[in-house]
């Protein structure tokens, strides 16, 4: 190891109290993105991001509007001729914290119990982006930074990122990398350092299906109309056939098929039904036939409905047959699936399908294509080198069946590929009470970070 | 025309302005049957009704307490030897009035425009209830009432009398009659007087599918659990084949078919799919194969979805898989089917068709057996002379396709037959938002039931 590298591990270590003590404090700000209320938080947290860069020595620090919350940037392009630029991705915007009531300690009142840190954010991602500055300030400390950064910390991740895409294309040159860094992807397990190499897109459709142009007596009506609610569920029945492949016309068209070395890789990955029975406490799993788990969640698309909404809703019993039902249905998209396209076929679908005793239209909620990330980039090989120098293994890559649309806006828009991340866990609860993050897994974060950059040089 | 009969018609057209002001604050209580809250409300529109029956004269009148809501009991049986007694059913009680949005004016603001009454509970069945006093009271006031009458006004129809069985059997006595009338079924327009000989029965139910313990991550969990809400849909598309009969196993087996002469007596009814298209304003009709839709509506079985609710129905989306499905599901039935049976044929087919990827339950909401009422009885062709009388024409006589519980109860209880009309029409709204009643309709109501007053003495 060299002296630079061992000496900026041994300052990250010396500094773990301090580290802690800011991941406090900067966990503490409510900066919940989707909420108008928070909007003086949420500049608190970004103008917090911002002094806290400047303090460990980076450059042009600017926190900068959009037409939503700021964008936080500052670099360091001190590391000489040929080193490469990695631009670092965080957020500093957290979701709601509600049900607070089932919070064992106050959301934004971060509580260390045992080796975790609990709190909203402190793992989805304020714990994450304080370890990317750990590792930049461990190695400024050492003596030099051995490559050119740049951090973009967005304040509306958990909104969707509305305003980044604009963002992005406005300050191309300013962002000018040769890679990314995105650490909001997690592990599979605190033994299991990982890489997310693929991550799914989103389609997201409100179907309504309109009968009776008034909810009727179901007495006086029933057995003469076609019951949109009714027509509804036989839609949605048709979406799936009997061995749960979706029956849009054309969905599986686009879909890249997974090749026979991506399946052995994925069949490593010791995680098999029993281990997803116990985090979803579903009575038994069910998907697509011919694929694995594993390979369900990230490599094949899916349709689920999110929502259903019809009639009388509430306490007992009213015979209405209502006028209309709703359903709310997204599919994730795979590599190379179009959400323009799958909303067509949806429109194909219904056109094909819903009888003609319903009227129906569908509104588009949202819509991002997957990502799939070059495993054999000498960005990934560094980043997999770190980890195995700190948890003596290689990592396991993965696809993950969430959405992270930053990712496919840095390829399509920058041109870069993405080193998707990150030292959550599965159990850190992340958009749910009691988040937390596990500080012993997160240290060995840091660590690896400062390996990664000097593997990088 | 007597002058006892012409003279209480007189009155009644005489106190059209006082009756209709006396609708509009009985309809401005806001006596929702289904809703905890509104027993305050119950309690009070008991109370109007029993101060009502008081002020026209009816003796030994009481708020007699149920296990639920109560029953308004008055009599007046001074007729003499020889004549008969008539139980007049009605009920104080009405349906939620959701979605609130929807009303022209409020549901408990009664608000008149044009002909016509607009609040909740103006035809079902305030309207009816004030129409039957008026009547007693105009002949009260002309002199001498020539028939014994008793009054039973519930508070439960609108969630499927619970409490009325036990009552009728703890007060038979008090009931004893020689027939009754029942003027919650309505006409088939306004210049068709209308009796009604058969009632639908009512099995309400409550289905849930459970799938994972708790709502999960769509992305990070979709497509390797069974959604419930897409479970739900399976279930409740398969309940109906493609005849558009239904496919719970037993469901037809003690449905009574229709005879010759009936299917034609209906035929000649000038109802036909224009009419119910027109009624509805559903984009087409569609039912069970082989009959035609007066027979659909009033002698043949249905099964509709009343409600769905499942995840997330809000403005926008979230990417949620939700924990659980519920809908509301209910079957009209025909004579013989047995409310009881019909929920094990539900049981039946869930066992049967719900797979081992969730669990579910159902609620019993309400269940009550089809009535089918003596057309050639004294009592009807008494009523049938009445109407005559009024509209010039002899009525209409239907199967209906909702539901009145206490036709039955009469029968089986009392051991009498009921006299099953009323003066609200298709287009009332009734369960609907903009409920109204035609007052025009409703006044003449008024007169027939003054000529059966005296056509039966």
């Amino acid at each position: 190891m060299s002296d630079q590298r061992a000496k900026a591990i041994q300052i990250a270590h010396e500094q773990r109290q301090t580290f802690l003590q800011e991941l406090k404090e900067f966990a503490a700000i409510p900066s919940i993105s989707t909420a108008p209320e928070s909007k003086p938080d949420i500049n608190r947290a970004a103008a917090w991001t911002a002094r806290k860069l400047e303090s460990i020595g980076m450059r042009n620090v600017r926190v900068i509007p959009t037409a939503g919350h700021p964008v936080v940037y500052g670099e360091h392009l001190q590391a000489g001729d040929g080193a490469p630029t990695m631009l670092i991705y965080g957020h500093y915007d957290v979701q709601p914290a509600e049900p607070l009531e089932l919070w064992k300690s106050g959301a934004f009142e971060p509580t260390v119990r045992g080796d975790e840190l609990f709190a909203r954010g402190a793992s989805d991602m304020k714990g994450q982006v304080m370890a990317t500055i750990a590792a930049v300030d461990a190695a400024l400390q050492a003596g030099h930074l051995p490559i050119n950064v740049k951090f973009l910390i967005e304040g509306e991740e958990e909104i969707g990122s509305p305003s980044l895409e604009k963002f992005i294309l406005e300050n191309k040159e300013l962002l000018a990398s040769d890679f990314a860094l995105n650490p909001d992807t997690g592990m599979l397990a605190p033994d299991f350092p990982t890489i997310t190499y693929a991550l799914r897109g989103l389609a997201y459709f409100e179907v309504r299906v309109y009968g009776p142009d008034h909810d009727l007596h179901s007495g006086l009506y029933g057995g003469i109309v076609h019951n949109p609610a009714q027509v509804l569920c036989e839609l949605i029945a048709g979406m799936h056939d009997e061995q749960n492949r979706i029956t849009l016309p054309g969905f599986y068209d686009r879909v890249r098929p997974l090749d026979t070395d991506e399946r052995a890789a994925l069949a490593r990955l010791p995680f098999g039904e029993d281990y997803f029975l116990k985090q979803t406490g579903a009575p038994a799993l069910r998907g697509e036939a011919g694929y694995t788990v594993i390979e369900r969640l990230g490599a094949r698309p899916t349709l689920e409905v999110n929502g259903l909404l019809s009639g009388y809703t509430g306490e007992g019993s009213k015979t209405v047959l209502p006028a209309w039902a709703m359903a709310k249905i997204s599919c994730r998209l795979v590599p190379d699936q179009d959400p323009e396209e799958v909303h067509q076929q949806l429109l194909n679908y219904l056109e094909a399908h819903a009888p003609e005793t319903v009227r129906w239209e569908v509104l588009v909620h949202a819509g991002s294509p997957a990502s799939i990330s070059n495993r054999e980039s000498s960005w990934v090989k560094a980043f997999a080198r770190a980890q195995e120098a700190v948890w003596g293994k290689p990592p396991a890559f993965r696809r993950e069946g969430g959405s992270v649309p930053v990712v496919i806006l840095f390829q399509n828009l920058l041109g870069i590929e993405s080193v998707n991340t990150g030292f959550g866990l599965p159990d850190d609860r992340a958009h749910s009470p009691n988040e937390k993050v596990h500080l012993p897994t997160l240290y060995r974060g840091v660590d690896a970070l400062v390996h990664f950059l000097y593997n990088l040089a």
